[in-house]
């Protein structure tokens, strides 16, 4: 999905009509492929430098229609879904409550009506941020154009927050939907999670599974937070 | 752990007197850190190169004693919990017999008396390569002095190959032995593993979890094989 005819402008730097615009054609061919009865799971992802593994460097995303449910969400569908039978509550709708009230916005980077983003508790990579939707909806989903321009200020706030404060670090985001295999998934909560790589992963990390993070995401957050844009 | 004072030669180019004593290192610290009753995983890995996360260009291994079993640990040891119980054999066992026997060595890259190097079927990354011993043990333990020099061997091999194959690759390798927790853990087969990094993980790989690898493992293992050293 290119999103842009500037060759070298990074979406840090897009125009609010020019990431209406992307995140547009994101909802627009999300919906065709969901709709696929041999699709299982969309994927729309984007990677920024060579190091995240951007194999071309004209802006672009992909959208990835896959047969299968992706070991990583099946992850998190069997957390959240457990977190739901134990709390009647989904999972995410309780981090952003969390968030906002006992850790007194700690770990918010920026939020407006429709989104927060935020470095979650847990961050794997220094500075990984978040971005949530407040509405609860399993599925990714932007019901109208202002719903749409709130999520494209997030995004574009966090993205040129990461380009100005860390000096444009390779990056990928991608967001997690719900499977499109007919089932409800109540229990869980779309959202965009953009995972910078300031550090390379190494053998414990490969060989273990468990990621050693060298930045708190209380500081990565304020950090981002104070970062002029 | 440091195996050698020459600060620019990696493990691809020890001698076999070097390998041993590199080995028996392994073990000697391996057994003090296993005995120790608040450790339940001890991992020992080696990074090469910076792309794979090596910090300090002097070659040296790593031990990590922790009181957690990792993620990628559990999902082996469910993998093989749940094959033994089916089929009263070890999954890893039966990996070597069907490797040799079923699959006519297409995808072994060395082996010896004592050990089996080969391209797992599953290949995460182009040119991963597994060391089985052939000895079913759950436990990284390496017996007599013959051992060490079989283990020594074909490491130094498959090392060898890598560096004059692909012109000096990244890598990481790893132990992977069963925890240190009391339990026997009959089903699993200590083994170690070798992650070449010719590829940068993307969008699509941190998303899923799922690897995109564009060498087939029987091709990966059959130009090693044929790499002169």
């Amino acid at each position: 999905i290119i999103a842009t005819v500037d060759h070298s402008r990074p979406p840090a730097l897009f125009s609010s009509a020019e990431m209406e615009m992307m995140l547009r054609a994101y909802e627009e061919r999300f919906l065709v492929h969901v709709s696929n009865e041999l699709v299982k799971y969309v994927l729309i992802i984007y990677n920024h430098g060579p190091e995240a593994g951007a194999s071309l460097a004209h802006p672009h995303s992909q959208l990835f229609a896959i047969p299968v449910i992706s070991n990583y969400l099946r992850q998190e569908l069997d957390g959240s879904a457990s977190f739901f039978q134990k709390h009647q509550k989904c999972a995410f709708c309780r981090i952003i409550e969390n968030e906002v009230k006992e850790a007194g916005k700690q770990r918010v980077v920026f939020e407006n009506e429709g989104f927060i983003a935020l470095c979650p508790y847990a961050s794997q990579n220094p500075f990984e941020v978040w971005i949530l939707p407040r509405r609860h909806n399993p599925f990714f989903q932007i019901v109208d154009y202002t719903e749409r321009v709130q999520l494209g200020d997030c995004l574009r706030t966090v993205l040129k927050k990461l380009y100005v404060g860390l000096a444009n670090p390779p990056f990928n985001y991608y967001i997690q939907s719900a499977p499109c295999d007919g089932q409800e998934y109540n229990h869980y909560h779309w959202h965009l999670e953009i995972l910078p790589h300031l550090t390379t992963r190494a053998g414990f990390e490969h060989g273990t599974g468990i990621m050693i993070n060298v930045v708190k995401p209380e500081a990565a957050a304020k950090f981002l937070r104070e970062v002029k844009i």
